[in-house]
């Protein structure tokens, strides 16, 4: 026999008893982002390669999978890019299109495009696959799904509230109960940028800072060195090692600087209204160090994570950017949103045990086959059960009975239904329990008063 | 400005408006599917090139998209290929992955694969988009949603009672009364072919007869002339013209043939169970010129119409295939499968006004928002009515009155809750049917007792 074929490195198939872990945990997100009057979009797999080049940065235009265009367009290879080690110029001669990296460029590209066929303030939900070339290895996959929530044209800081009262009920539902809402604002990181000089090189700093939950403080300090001054790194070290550093603190220290202002006002909002009794079940926590790596945030951003395994990262985030559809000509439209990491999720709740049993049942009932002279006097009971939301399986074949109660176990069945010769003559159904192998009899004419 | 961006040709955004109606038809397909005793899988997007390729025939194979290479790979590009104008080994040197084109290749993949993972008899389903590179055009996309529900490892008769069943009992609560379900069976193709004398052409002849749906009988008539003589032409003429004809009749007709004979044998025994009373909603027929074009079929072939209205073409189809898997080594297991034509279905059902108006609804509840100090006191209620699941969208910002009540128009809000300076001092919110505009005040402390 020759090797099987497989799905490719990177990419994963999913069985039902994952699947349906994966899908219990989405079909939370789903409803609470309808309870807070977000609805539901979706955007094709393939998009322009001019909607997505040049919105992630060099990596990021590196790891987009481009789609070979069909027939003749193919005529059109520049060989003599590819002659010259031009790879990219090559691979744009033979593609025009790509699968999407993010949905938030999609978003922007959407919002754009229907712009006179949605209403504003635009509260929508998108979960959806992306896909990465990224190299394949152990909990990095090339195709995975991504759940945003996004509201595009408000400034209101009730936006964030919102967003992070959602955070909080989903994550509450799906029982955590250890999960920490980390904020920051970038015009506070621009405030201290402006503290210790380095105001010039925003961008940089942001990234270095970003780095630091991963690289520690001592390797951040020391790329930061390379920008400024050694009055002001030791300035800038007191500020990151001061874990309960507060905002009242920065507002005396950022006095001088006006934009500052703006995002302590912004997280003062934001605390001042969690303050309130019963507002939320986690914690929210202010974090100087929190940066969040994409370049288009320009207000509040927010990092989920778990306070008793922050082993496997943010388990989501999102944050306040202003001007992202300005990259399809659509100017003075502010959004902010969260986005949810399912996979990350599903592993700590698998960890810790927080899926539901009832998930690991294919079925409820099985109705064991004896031949078709039997089965077609149960199915109109089988028409009863199923009406009344019972999943039946009908054993496919009329197999030896104890290959179907096998069978039945395997699946986690709760109940099977037998109807064998006696029971045919006398018009009626033996019930079984699977958990604890008791059964009754039922009359046909009275499988109502069954209590499944 | 410049020109907006916008998703490729072939491809769609969805609207909420119309998703929500694309998820009402998929609810109730997961929702059935699973009470039938199916489980959900889900495979990549991407499958290797060997797994695609050669599966769907010669213009199949043109119509997959194909994944280019990334980095360095892209340097193995056979010129040589490209100047002799052979552009499948071209695109073949720099591609080793393509999009899936359909949901059967993918299944039979991974049964194969996870052989040893699973149980058999099993019954899956799987929602998930299929991409051809077919030239776009009304109707037709390059990126579309298939609804499969299939059984592998059966050869029994129930499986395909059951999958009619199913059917049967979706259409219905999709809101169908006036659908068909048209059976034929691949081996009495095969009778007929033999009784007319063109065994030796089976495959061409089943897809010739394919087409009379298309093209009329006289063209099809005109195409077979070619494979056979006049006298078993006029045999076949009247065959096929004789719209009523009977399994009976060609039971007699073909018994020289015993391949036809099981054939016929299985719709006997699939219309006998259909003719219990109450066993089913809608019609189901048998069909002597139904064909369905893949080759892959080897036994009941079905396909589901509108009696009303044919002119979209099938809604759905299916059949039973006794050796997919074999293309990834996997021997002797049957399977039978049917699938949804979701996008018909949609159109069909938008035409016929099927969907419920309350889909028409982003959310149930409004609050209108006068400012954070209001909306501090609300946000207390806003968390009891979702917790009764009514969805609540606090309008984003402090905008006038009449901007906000639009907003909840457009967006068929059925409620708003209003609290202004009055009702803030009384501690006390007031309730505006949107519908009727009756409004009503409620104190805080008794919000129970709103009935929406």
């Amino acid at each position: 026999m020759s090797k099987l074929s497989s799905n490719p490195k990177g990419t994963r198939d999913f069985l039902p008893s994952e699947l349906s872990k994966r899908n219990y945990i989405l079909d939370i997100l789903k409803k609470n982002f309808q309870l807070f009057g977000f609805s539901q979009i979706e955007t094709p797999a393939l998009e322009k390669n001019t909607t997505l080049l040049g919105k992630y940065g060099n990596e990021g235009d590196r790891l987009i999978f481009k789609i070979l265009n069909s027939g003749d367009k193919l005529k059109k290879a520049d060989i003599d890019s590819l002659q010259k080690n031009n790879l990219s110029s090559f691979s744009n001669s033979i593609s025009e299109k790509g699968l999407r990296y993010d949905l938030t460029v999609p978003l922007a590209r959407f919002v754009a495009q229907h712009q006179n066929d949605i209403v504003f303030p635009f509260k929508r939900f998108q979960i959806q696959n992306v896909w990465r070339a990224d190299r394949p290895q152990h909990g990095r996959f090339q195709e995975f799904t991504q759940c945003d929530a996004d509201v595009i044209g408000s400034n209101s800081i009730i936006q964030e509230i919102e967003l992070i009262k959602l955070y909080d009920k989903i994550f509450t539902e799906l029982g955590f109960n250890d999960v920490v809402f980390k904020i920051n604002h970038r015009l506070i990181l621009k405030g201290l940028a402006d503290y210790i000089g380095v105001e010039n090189n925003l961008n940089d700093f942001v990234s270095i800072i970003d780095k630091l939950d991963k690289v520690g403080l001592d390797l951040v300090i020391n790329e930061i060195k390379e920008l400024i001054n050694n009055v002001s790194i030791s300035k800038l070290q007191i500020l990151l090692e001061d874990k309960t550093i507060s905002i009242e603190k920065l507002s005396s220290l950022f006095k001088e600087f006006p934009q500052a202002k703006k995002g302590l006002d912004d997280l003062n909002s934001i605390f001042e209204f969690f303050s309130l009794e019963k507002s939320i079940n986690n914690k929210i926590r202010f974090d100087l160090t929190l940066a969040r790596g994409l370049n288009y945030y320009t207000g509040t951003i927010i990092e989920v994570a778990s306070e008793t395994n922050s082993r496997l990262g943010s388990l989501g985030g999102g944050g306040r950017y202003d001007d992202l559809t300005s990259l399809f000509n659509m100017k003075n439209t502010s959004g902010v949103g969260i986005s949810f990491g399912l996979d990350r999720i599903y592993l700590l709740m698998d960890e810790k045990n927080l899926f539901p049993d009832y998930l690991e049942n294919s079925f409820d009932i099985i109705v064991i086959n004896f031949g078709i002279k039997y089965l077609k006097k149960i199915f109109p009971i089988i028409d009863i059960f199923r009406k009344q939301n019972k999943k039946v399986l009908v054993y496919p074949d009329e197999a030896k009975i104890n290959k179907q109660f096998s069978y039945a176990n395997r699946h986690n069945a709760s109940f099977a239904v037998i109807m064998g010769e006696n029971e045919f003559n006398n018009d009626e159904i033996v019930v079984k329990n699977m958990i604890d192998g008791s059964q009754l009899n039922y009359p046909l004419s009275n499988v109502d008063s069954i209590s499944f």
